[in-house]
């Protein structure tokens, strides 16, 4: 039985420049009270930019949270009232120096509906013309262009380990 | 360049039942310091239970972070301690009934590395066994099982917008 959560009060616990954390109460029909613990993110965008010889640019980057180098897809956070499309646009040029003629959205998702509301768009970019990058001060990453068919292997052999990344792949070989 | 990120100090926010936030300062080479905002989070696990008519096993809840009700495979936190997989074999019995013969370890994920360590683990059963189920006091889901084909599509059409039960499906079409 699907049941939904009605919201009882509120504890904001810290505002944050990334995410946000509070505390709801909510009451579940004849269940009494729980708390849930919720993390609130601005959300994101992804981008599948696929070059003329077909193939797909990733990136390579330290994340903190996991301390570790992982393969991703380019991508980055909406700043506020900006639209998911140009977003993909600003962040594809900072992080690869790439703008692309055709800027599609193929997928959303929730990457953690349990705890969090962040929300990724992915777009699939074609039609790509290499340019200068723009990374932020504080972000640096490796560009890598690779074969599609290699991108996937790379999923099968689990070396690819991001949820945006493994879905625009997979996804992409549906629908291109 | 990747630049790796060396913690000069951890500031802990708060400590709770499913996730724990610190703010962490880090040290980035002839750079200074940043701030790193981090959700920290035990792990999951999500299955991709497969019935003898080649059916999914899909469950339908609602979730407060999204304040919505989505699609999702069957799936839950690992408790302190637990192997992936036996926590594998309890989520999906706890919610579906079914126990699994063979629970096959296909796939594991970040969700969101930029701000999180949550890692999920995908499990493909098969060889299920209909029982009965043992949800959570404060757990209310519906089980559905639906053809693969028509779970494909459902991606496809975005009507599933969940990150591991994408992910599990899509590699599903890979593997199986």
């Amino acid at each position: 039985m699907i049941v939904e959560e009605k919201t009882i009060s509120s504890d904001r616990i810290y505002n944050g420049k990334v995410v946000n954390l509070k505390i709801d109460t909510v009451e579940i029909p004849n269940q009494g009270y729980q708390k849930r613990e919720i993390v609130e993110h601005g959300g994101a965008v992804g981008i599948l930019a696929i070059t003329e010889e077909g193939k797909v640019v990733l990136v390579k980057q330290f994340r903190k949270p996991i301390e570790k180098v992982i393969w991703e897809i380019p991508a980055g956070k909406l700043e506020i009232g900006e639209n998911p499309k140009d977003c993909a646009m600003r962040e594809l040029k900072e992080e690869t120096g790439y703008t692309a003629q055709n800027m599609k959205l193929i997928h959303k998702f929730f990457t953690s509906a349990g705890f969090s509301n962040e929300k990724i768009y992915i777009y699939l970019a074609t039609g790509l013309e290499a340019g200068e990058d723009k990374l932020d001060d504080d972000e640096f990453l490796d560009v890598y262009e690779i074969e599609l068919e290699e991108a996937y292997n790379m999923i099968i052999k689990n070396e690819i380990e991001d949820a945006k990344t493994s879905i625009g792949l997979l996804l992409a070989k549906e629908i291109i």
